[in-house]
Order: C-alpha cells, then structure tokens, then sequence
C-alpha cells in the first residue's frame, strides 16, 4: 500500500517522533501525534509500519458478553489473525481506558505473526507482561477489564481516529520512547528524508551544545554554522 | 429496518426518556441515554424516530480544506440529502464540539426533507438559528467552527459511538426535553409498551404525591395502590 | 439544630450567594460555593434551609436492581420521608451525573412536605417538569437514567462531599439563580449579619455606578463615601 | 490601534460568528473561537470592539486578601476604568471557573463608561444581574466566589490566552448568540469583507432550502447558482 | 468477615487482575477493578486481603489544622492503628490527587501491623520512599501537600466509594502490577476458583502461542483444544 | 533577589517536597506545589534555585512558524540564555502538554549553563533523553510536537501560573522524587529552618515505627516523646 523504501523505513528507526513531528508541522501538519499513548517499555524496541486497524464503539449489554469470542469472524480476534507481517495494529478505543483494548494473549500472537507493534489510545491488559515482550506497546495506562465490559469490536481497516488523530490505513506509524507519530502514506519518503537531514544536523547541534557552544547562531544556524555543520559531515563520511 | 409500529411510534412520543431509560434497565441495558447531548430547544416538538449515522473522524490540514464540499458525495452532504424521511440523523463527533458538526443550513434541508430530527455528541453552529426550527436538534454546546478544523466526514450509516452509547443503524432514537435515549431496534415495541404501562402508572402517582400522599406504599406500589390504579385506570377509559 | 434567628433566615434570602462567600471568606472559609450546581428554574424561589444529607456511593449491578425500592428502609426513599420541614436535601453524588440523583416523583414529595430544597452535585431526571415546580432544585446537568445504574443510596445525614465542598447536617444551604453556598451552623448568624450589611452597601453602591459614578473611592470605599452611604442608609429608614 | 472602518464595524455586528470562523480558516486560521465561553444573554446586543486584556494568575493566599481593593492601582479595578470606550475586556481566568472573574458593579461601571463588551474565560458573579444588562457578556459558567478566592490579577493590556486562543490588544473581538471569535487586528477588514460577503450568500442560500431545494449544487455553488444569485443580490438593491 | 478459605487466599494471589476481572464479568460485575489507581512499585509483592475503609470529605479550613492529628480519634491515626492484619486499607479520596491520602510513617506503621496494602484513588506523599517499602501501595499518582489542605478524615469502616467502584468493607481486595479489583465478600471463594481454573487455561495458551499457534480455535477453545488442555493438565500434576 | 541563605540552600536538597508544603501550610499557604508536574528522572539530583520564567500563551498560524527561532529575540532561546546559574527555568504552558514546553537541546544548554533545573505545567519533547541528563526536569508527560503547535513564547521573567500555583521571579522552587513546591521569596529561610527541624523530628518518626513503635504519642509527640526526641538529637551530634 505504501512505498516507503527500505531505505527510508530503516531511517525511520533512526529519527525521532519529535523531529518527525516537525518535519511534518513544516508540511502544514500540526496534529500527527497520538496524545497521550506511550510505551509500555520504554526502553524497547522502535516502532516502524504500516497502519492496520480496528475501530471499537461502544459496548452494549446483550450484544457484547463472553461468547462473542467463539465466532472466528469477531473483529479483534479475526484483525489480530490477518494483520500484515511489518504492519502496526492500531485502535480506536474512543480514548476510553477504563476497559482493555487488548491482552497479553493477543499481544503475543501479533508478535510472532511479525507485526510491527500495537497502539491504542485505551489501555491493555496484562501490560506488565506485555512490558516484557520484545515488542513495540503504546498505550495510555495500563487497563485490567476485558474489552466486553466497554468496548464492541466493530469493523477492520477502516481510518479512525486514535488519540485525536487521523489514521489511515497504509499511513506510516513510527514509535519510540516518548510516543507515536502518523505519517500520511503519501509522504512517507519525504518525510523520512527531511527527517534524515534533520537528525544529522540536530546531532551534531547536540554535540556542540555538549561542548559548552551557545544556542544562538547554532539553532538555528547562521551562515558560519552552516559551513561547519557541512565540514562535520563531511569529516563523519 | 424496524418494526416499530405505529401506535407504538406515537406513544413513543408521550413517554419520557427517563421512563424508557428504566424500562431498558429491566432488560439489562444499563447504558442508552447519550450522555451530555441537549436539546436547542427544550421547548419544542419530541423526536422519535430511527437512526441514520454519519462518522466523523479527525480533520487532517491537507485533506480538510473549504473545496471539499464541492465534492457530491462528501458524507456530510450526501448525508443530509439521503437520510430517509422520519429517521434521525446521529452523529458521532468523538464527543468533541471543538469544531461544528453541522450548521443551520444543513439541519433546515434535512427539516425540509422530513427527517425526525439531529442528535450530536458534538456541537452545532448557528445554534441560536436552529433553536428557532420546529425541529429536535440535541447537541452538547454551541460551536461556531466549521467541522472541517476538527472533523473528518468519514462514512454513512455505520454503527457508531455517540456520547458513549452504541447506536445501531435503524435504532430507534427518542429524545425530549433532557436528553436522548437509544433503544435498540429489535425490542423497541416491547420498550415503547412497557414504558406506556409504567408512564400511566407515573401519572397516576404524580397526582397522588401532589395531593399530598406519601411515597411508601405507593411507588413502588403496594397490593392496595396497585388496586386503586386498576380503578384509576378503569375510569380514565 | 441550628439557631439561626428568624430574622437571619428573612435576611438569608435577599443575599445573594456570591455576597454570602465573600463573607465567608473573610472569615478564612475560601470554599464553601458547590461547584457546578445550578438551579433548574433560574428565575423559582430562593433557598434557605438546613443541611440533611444522603450519601451515594457507586452501585453494584447484584445490589442495586430496580427491587431494592421495595424496601421502606431504602435510603433515598426514607430520606424523602424523612427530611425535616423547612431543610434542604443535599445529595453527594460524587460529581458524577451520569445517573439521575432523583426525579420528579421524590422532588414533589419533597415539596409537599415543606422542605426548603433539593441539591446534588450530579444531575436529577425528568429535570423539565421538576424545573415547572415552585421549589428550589440545583444540580449539574439533566439525567435521565435512574440512580440505580450509578448510584447505590448509603446513608443519611451524615457529614458529606457535595461538589467539592463539605457539608455537615445542619448547615445553612442558601441558594439563589446562580448556584448554592454551604454556611457552616455555627457562624450563620453572624454571617447573615455580614452579608445583610455587605448587600446594603453594594445596593448603594449600584445606584451609584448606575448613576455614572466611577468606582474608585466607592468600591471599596473612602472616607467620604463612607460617609455618603451613612446618609443614604439614614435617608432609607 | 485597529484600522477597522466604520463601514465594517457596522457589517461586523451582521456577520455570524460561525461565518467569521470559516473566513480565518480560509487564511490557515483554525483556531479563533473562545471555547466554552458563551453569553449570558443570548438574546442581547451583538458585541463588535477592540480587545483591551486582563491577566490573572494563580491567588496566594498572603497577598490575595479583601484588602487588596483599596490600592488603586489594582488592575482589575484600573483596567475597568482605563478599558477605552467601544472596546472588550478580555479576561484570561486560565479556564478556571471555580472564582468569579468579575461582578456585576465592575459590569455596569465598564457599560457606564461605554465599553463594547467584556469576554472571560471563567465565570462572572452576579450572573443574574449581568444577564438582566443591555450589555454584552461572555463566561463559561456563573461563578459566585470572588476572584480572590483563585485569582491574582497581574497584569494589563499584554497579549494573552483566552479560552486556548491568543488574543492580543486591539484584536477586534466579536460575540453573537453562541460565542466570541477573535480576528488578529492586521485582517480584520478583509475578514469583514469576506464574512459580508458569505453572509449575503447563505441569506440567499437559507432562503432556497427554506422553499426546498436542494443543497447539491446550492450550497457550494455551482455556475448556474452563481448566476442566480448575482441576479438575487441586483433585485435586493 | 469474609469467609475466604486459606487456600484460594493462596490462589488468588497467582491471579491476575485482568483474569479476576473476566470471571467477575461472568457474574454480570462489569465495573470492579478502581479506576486510575496503579501500584508505587510495579514489581513489588502481591496484594490480597478483606477491605478496612476510611472515607475523606472535602477539608474545611477552620476544622482541619496542623492540630487536629493530636486527637488520638482522629479517623486516619485511628484507622492505621486498628486495620486488622491482613486486611487492606482502602481510602475514598473523592479521586482528588491534589492533596495526600497518607505518607510514609502511617504507611509503614499499617506495614509493621502487618496489614496486607493500601489503596487510595487519590496520591501518596512521600511516595519515592513508599515505593521502596515491601508493602502493596496503589494511588493515582504522587501528592505532596498533606491531607488537611483537601481531605477531612470522616469515619472508619463504612461502605466507600473508590475509583467508582463500590467497597464495601470485608470485601476481597486483589491487586497486581496493573491495579486493584474488588471482589465482593460473599462470592470470593467462587470468583477465586473460577480464576484459577482460568489461569491454568491462560498458561496453556501462552505457552502455545508463543510456540506460534493460531488463536483460532484454541482461545477460545474449540472441542480439540479443550481435550489438549486436560492432557496438559494431567501431565503438570 | 531571594536572600535564601548558603546554609538554607543546602538544608533544602535534604527537605522533602511533602515535609515543606506542611511548613507552607502551617503559614496558611495551602496551594504551593505544582499539580501534575513530576520529575523525568525519579532517581535524578534534587532541584533547589531560585524561578526564572516563561510565560506561553496560546500559538496562532501566521505568527508561529518554523523560522520564528531565527530571531535572537524570540523569548524562549533568550531565556535559555539568559536564565541565571543557579535558578530554575519555570515555564506556563497553562497546563497544556499536547506540545512541548522545550526539547533536550534547549535543556543541555540550560544545563551547561548553570542553571538548577527546569519546570512545566506541560511537557517536553525528547523526553527520553533528558531523563538521561544529570539536571532535574520536571513535566506533566513527554510530548513530541514543537512548541510552535500550540505555545507562543510570550515574555520572560514575569509572575506565572505554573500548575495551579503562583510563580513569581525569585520564588525558591524545590523538586524531589515527587514534585516541585514553590518557597515565597520573602519567607524562604524560616521555611527552610522549620523544614529543616521538622525533618530531623520525622527522620527519629521513622526510626521508631520501624523499629514497631504505635504512632499514638509519637505523630504527634506527647511531652515524652518530646523528651526522647532531644536525647536522640543530643546523641546525634
């Protein structure tokens, strides 16, 4: 769906979801960051891919109690069994924590179905064993009932929002320590690119700052620090 | 889609929400009042009628822009062109009211066309022009943005969340002068039917409480008042 | 329980709450005003009565079933019965108006028993007819699902939490079109004595205002108009 | 400070605040609506005037005391007689309704000396009083403790945050029945140009879906709408 | 109080609170895990024990001073003196964090009288060195200021509110490194033996999972599963 | 500014937050510590220094683009240059963290500098690496957007709120494991001396209930325990 290069989704492990967050402000995109989702392992692995997704509404009673999981075509079940190897599972659980958007049990197939990671702007269960997978986790608490007691699984790969943000699927979900950032399928290598540019730079502005250097003339830089900044990477090659 | 007949669709109209929100509480369904959406207009006509859904997800800067109206089959558009006369047109806005859901011009054309009435989880703008429409519009608070700062029309007659209750395509909505209920279609005749029996019944004790009889005894009823309400009734005929 | 004189309780009712806080306030009590309670019918009566208190704690779905009314000790309906003439019946609902704290039947009862008034911190059901009443009721917003979706009825007249603010048996609840203060039994009086003389000022001092006056010098006043305003209040006897 | 014309001033108080809000978002301006803050007069004077700023920040207890009134310098009692006529006291609360912004004495003395209007984004005691006003006023909720209990007022006249918008002295603020909109002082007579302009249109629009027409077409325009209504706008004049 | 045995005492400490949740779900409780409240050290023990309440109103200025802690009756001393063993220490904090439940010294004296946890839906002062102690301690998140600037301690071992989740003293309180549910006193045995025969289940299908079998058929299990499971249990004894 | 003295600067790295907001309280300050903002690094050096601020108000379109930093002048770089060695740079992001308050290379500047650490009321970005620095940083949650999004940097150096409390320059902030309070200037040695004295008084507490002592006589002491208090101080020298 998306034509990230291999390049470029190997750049995205490397650039942060702040800088991406900027890369994409300067397109006009101020909103691309899902509020309030974090990692339940911080110090995990990043998250790059494409977005596959499962939208919620609101449970109800006689439609949403402990059976629903027998049928194969139920969405959750069903979504976590069909998402692309590379994709992100991403959920739109109306920013509501106070049921599971998912469980360890599901996290774990998805795992070794080679997805990506998972994010929802809910919670999940189990999340103290999920912390221990070696898998990309974003969430907004941890969340113990089961998803029947709020949450009724409705339709796969569909755009929804997650956290306030649009996310269509193919869109390019990027995850580390801080949080998670959509980047709109057709900007994707762009985005990537101009990220790219602005890490090297930003890394070497942090080395300088490190070194005692003020902030002005450096970040941004004037003319001078422009002709450094083009002899460090030159020296780095 | 549903079977509500028509006598059970004009004491529909006589019943309040309150009353049916407990007559749903007896089968079990504990979460079908929309929380927080009032009407303009508390004063005017009662609404009763089935749902017709239109999804909103969040606006993204490029792809929500003044053009994309142009487009005919933009949801919000179509929407209002096609929702069936005698049903309601129920958004769901994500419970944010940030940006409009839908103005004056729109919910006058779908008056026009027929159509029972509007209900957002959201906010509407324009809003003191609506509240002079003989229509039921329900809202959370006035909002005098556009939708396309916040919203995203996305898809027709789906099942949504609005205001944290499911609502169905084809469920019937009833709202009155504090709020609107959900009554899933398939046990709508039922509701509407138990909620006729209990509103006589309220009427009745209402009169008592307001000469000046205690509460024990009477509501709930005790073998002797159950008595007294037969023969109320019986003359009431 | 309080020995609020007959003439304060005359003078309680043409203070206005916002005067009556400052009064408290200048006696180290910044928090006496219940949060987001307003009156249902802005332009009824005014309130003034004695605390009596119910305490809401969240329901249990095995608990709190639509029987529980059967019983005569139940404690919202033996409140009702129970609330002394001439008090007001402060429900602490937690902030949480997604279930009704009462509704009509009870709130009519309640008047002809000769309460003083009703409040909650959450919201009451059938909230327009109970607005069409000549008693004073205050609460957050219109709700119309039962109490028992939300709401399990604990105890009665013990000290409680209503909209942020403590309130103990007794207490002087004082209410008017924009929300209700909490004076504490103990210093009612000299409070309604504060208040009386503060309002006879502002009286003054808006006739003044109104009459073009700037309020430097008058608003807080200087010795001239401190003197004026012994005039004025001479010339009014 | 503002280089409004007259001509637009006069058109200003005829263009909706929702039709205004679509005119920024035209020029990439999402986000000039003071959320939440509506009029206590819905049915009062429209408010059109220059933005003249309050800030508050936090009380603290040692310095916000009832004396704090009698220095003359205080800036809420100098800004409400330095305010300059036609324009809007804008308050900046912090969105914190739980103290009162001002009263209905610095209301009326502010209306006395000709003032457009005054705008917060907390509540205003007196509520009552002011709504009974031939004056413009706007706050999220009535508000009867005074704003020492929670407000510092610092400073006057310097850029501030009101509702989450920016408002900076001489922005010209305008209020209809269902909020304010803030346009930046540089546009605000293109703004008035375009917003004239739209509204002609949606009063010819409104008038055709009033007769029943269709909004495909109408509502964008396509070219023979447009033709009908140059040939609607040469019959008004 | 309760009549938990000792040895689902034991079980109910190799349950998870998301399990717990499920097989209380089972019995129609949907809404028995506290909102919001999460464990000071994620890795510390396990909790389990009957619920001893204690229940905050709102503070109010003149009754809750720095002395009021030298009455040995004051309900938050008293309380921490005379929870039973075992027992854990639930507070109803009204969910407000901005002021402390408790602090290290009375939670370490609950630890030396061996009680089994504390639980507040509010925050901890001295938290860092709480969440050093081996001792279970769920808040909402850190609070420095002491209780008397919000909290008035009220009365001891009453049905309480927590986290919107009713508590009822004697209750089973369970808590894991992902909250804390309420198990109602009169089916705690029944809810432990339910999750434990989960448990088992959900260790089989971990254990399959991560040998990256599908969840199709096998969570929920179909006939084939069921009877691969027996055979796993028979060959653990 | 502050005359905090050498010695008080150093008792306060050894007060907690939680001990001096009870020293603040018992000076009828009840309102002192930041609500929500917490350190980044737990484990981190404590924060001791006098308030530098930054005030943001709300981000408008055309004002708040990417090359806004190229001005010298722009508040939040001159800030982080000009902050003096041995303050704490405060900032007023009016509570909101949907964008960052500053990013880990302004915080090594502000670090390298000489300054005591850094506060917000909304979040920064980069967050996992300022946990890394060996600089007290104190935020609601990390937020990857650039503070351009949301926050227009306003003016330096005035009187803030900062999460519900007053920051004026030269305010003593200290930070530990839990929080952030704010010294007034003007009391900020007795604060320090009374902290300082009730520190040593809780750290005997400790002892003692850890040693198994009740806390009845002891929190608060009772003649004896004041007895034994001045021995166990006299052995300590």
């Amino acid at each position: 769906m998306s034509t990230l290069t291999a390049q470029n989704r190997e750049r995205l492990k490397e650039i942060s979801v702040a800088t991406l967050s900027t890369a994409l402000m300067k397109k006009g995109l101020r909103n691309q960051v899902i509020y309030g989702s974090l990692p339940l392992n911080p110090k995990g692995p990043r998250m790059v891919g494409e977005a596959y997704t499962l939208r919620y509404i609101p449970a109800r009673e006689d439609l949403d109690h402990i059976k629903v999981f027998e049928d194969r075509s139920h969405p959750q079940r069903k979504g976590i069994e069909e998402c692309p190897p590379g994709h992100v599972f991403v959920i739109d659980s109306r920013k509501d924590a106070r049921a599971a958007s998912a469980g360890c049990i599901l996290v774990t197939r998805l795992m070794k179905r080679g997805a990506a990671g998972i994010v929802t702007d809910g919670g999940f269960r189990d999340s103290p064993d999920i912390a221990q997978l070696d898998f990309p986790a974003y969430a907004v608490q941890p969340s113990a009932p089961t998803n029947l007691t709020r949450h009724h699984a409705m339709d796969l790969n569909v755009p929804i929002g997650c956290g306030d943000v649009a996310v269509y699927p193919g869109d390019i979900m990027v995850g580390d320590g801080e949080g998670v950032v959509v980047i709109p399928a057709g900007i994707a290598n762009e985005v990537a690119e101009e990220g790219y540019a602005m890490t090297q730079f930003e890394n070497f502005v942090e080395e300088q700052v490190r070194a005692g250097r003020t902030i002005f003339g450096l970040y941004p830089p004037d003319e001078k620090t422009r002709a450094e900044f083009e002899a460090y990477k030159a020296k780095k090659k």
